[in-house]
């Protein structure tokens, strides 16, 4: 990775004086790093930020501790301007922002530090920083759709493990850990973006926290994990498979209108059609199987830096995909007390069409031990 | 840990009536935690907030994915009100503070759903939850205190065994993968909250990220983590040791240093001394030493659900301290491209004085195989 991204930094200026805004706040995340490389996590309740002006003032706004972190990203002509605990970083950001009447700001910060810049800046119209970085984000560049080959390869690795550890009388914890260290073991270099294990019951919860669950012979499990390289760039993969025989007599059924409604999502997939019309591929095959109230979330969402961004896959977004744009297809079925399915796979979008990240997922519901 | 808390929602409704604010929007966060017990992390993009209103109007606004994990947390009287991908939460956030003329809003929440806030509400008067909180969190209660206490002896078993594992061309993060390990069999059932290993040259740099550098004979090491027992409730504590004798002649002497001014704050801590006179008894030692300027942060910062709160041991902060207000005191000297000495403990504020959580920091520097 470059430590600076001068072309991208000259693209978010651009359009900052394209809109009409005066500046640009961010603090460390996906924004930050795509503009400058800098990716030291967050510093908490210490603001640390790159405040861009269109009228070149722009510079950094950083702890006395984290100097030294940021030099070696911070743009020749961007000084790094630090404070301390005991000066507080009020003095050092109205000063940033001095004569700033509309401001956009970055959406993933505290938002404690927006109610300060309100105090200071009490006047000023305040935008989503998306409005200037959204843009540039969406489509991804032949660097950053290799990075999520990388990740999505050892997401794929890992698949085959993944299943098998899915024994009786193991639990979500058990499977968790077994996972991580397949992760990391298919993924040299890379770290673990997150992962969750839903067995039985629980995976009718599509966001479920992994827990002390023991899975039993029969359950349908829902496997969602994913790494990241060391770029920073993720993978996200879901894949539902069977311990044994199902005991729900409906299970391959289910699985097979999900996998369905995967593939009329990306066979809908390619430049110009809507995000819409893409999540409405998906969601008729599951309404016209009678589930429609079933599947509880929209069809999927970007994949960059950050793992949800845009272009999310809903109703209601009418953006018309872009070649290069990367986001999931994961529509799943939610039976209450009994199961979930859910499958998810990573797409680019290519001049004629859905072009896949990742292994397609399997057509038929897995069974361990098969 | 209870579910709900009742006292606390009563008391915090009670502040809202009392400072004449109409409304409160509460993200998953350490303040949600603290009044309902709901832990289930982040909802990431997707608003899932409780709304507790002055006039009774209270509600939660949750993603129709996350219902079934908010329902345990929430009080009778304030229903869950559920809202799709395809809905957005716009509506459901709108009815939520309709009317609502000041809100105090999560400033941990991401700054994006404040932004989305001011476009429907742009006339209303926004204020930070920490002015209806803070009151409420800053002190503990025995339950709180005791959280604590089993935190911080996991923290404190793992001492010996940390030291032990920086030998000679072990990496940073070898080290720190031995460090986790032992913390989670030091914490049955706890885990790990963070951990930093800061080695030689690095540990000059206080928020040092764990990296691969190998640690060498005559090496000083920073050595700062801790846990989260299952209420939540983290230990935070830093050691500095010795790899072999100090390479550096001066190690022992800047340790000292750093010992002393540790102590002397200890010892100003008690009810009614301000915060800020906590720093300048520890800041006094090292600038005494001529090495004030290497002492680049405040002397602590409060713990609770959140590892960094209220109240700051900071220069400019007031604040008399209480009983039962708990905060770290963790002086550091820190000498660029040469190494840095930080010791930190965590502190209740008893009747009559400090009452440690942890064990006292040694009084001399460890030396790693003696």
């Amino acid at each position: 990775m470059l430590s600076t991204h001068p072309p991208r930094l000259a693209r978010a200026l651009r359009a900052l004086a394209d809109q009409q805004l005066d500046a640009l706040v961010l603090t460390p995340g996906p924004d930050l790093q795509y503009l400058t490389g800098f990716t030291h996590g967050h510093a908490g309740e210490r603001l640390l930020a790159l405040v861009l002006r269109a009228d070149g003032g722009s510079r950094w706004v950083v702890p006395a501790m984290n100097v030294a972190q940021v030099r070696p990203h911070a743009a020749e002509d961007h000084p790094v301007i630090s404070w301390s605990d005991a000066d507080t970083y009020f003095p050092a950001l109205a000063d940033a922002l001095a004569g700033a009447k509309s401001i956009a700001f970055d959406e993933e910060a505290r938002a404690g530090f927006l109610l300060d810049l309100i105090s200071i800046a009490p006047a000023a119209r305040l935008h989503k920083s998306s409005s200037i970085i959204r843009p540039l984000r969406i489509r991804k560049d032949a660097s950053e759709l290799a990075a999520l080959r990388i990740a999505a390869a050892a997401a794929d690795k890992t698949i085959g493990e993944a299943i098998s550890f899915c024994r009786p009388d193991r639990t979500e914890n058990q499977i968790d850990q077994d996972l991580r260290a397949a992760l990391l073991a298919n993924g040299p270099g890379q770290s673990i973006a997150f992962t969750i294990i839903a067995s039985g019951p629980n995976g009718a919860h599509p966001h479920h926290e992994t827990a002390s669950r023991a899975v039993q012979e029969g359950d349908i499990v829902i496997l969602d994990f994913g790494t990241r390289e060391p770029g920073g760039y993720p993978s996200d993969i879901t894949v539902t498979c069977s311990v044994g025989e199902p005991a729900a007599p409906d299970a391959r059924r289910i699985y097979k209108i999900v996998y369905d409604a995967q593939q009329a999502a990306l066979a809908a997939v390619r430049p110009g059609v809507t995000a819409e019309a893409v999540d409405r591929a998906a969601r008729s095959v599951i309404e016209k199987a009678g589930l429609g109230a079933h599947f509880l979330h929209r069809t999927g969402h970007g994949l960059g830096l950050a793992i949800h961004e845009h272009p999310y896959i809903v109703a209601g977004n009418t953006q018309p995909l872009e070649e290069g744009m990367v986001f999931s297809i994961e529509p799943g079925i939610y039976l209450p007390g009994r199961f979930g399915v859910r499958l998810e796979v990573i797409t680019a979008v290519g001049r004629d069409g859905a072009v896949l990240l990742n292994a397609p997922s399997a057509a038929e519901l897995p069974i361990v031990g098969q």
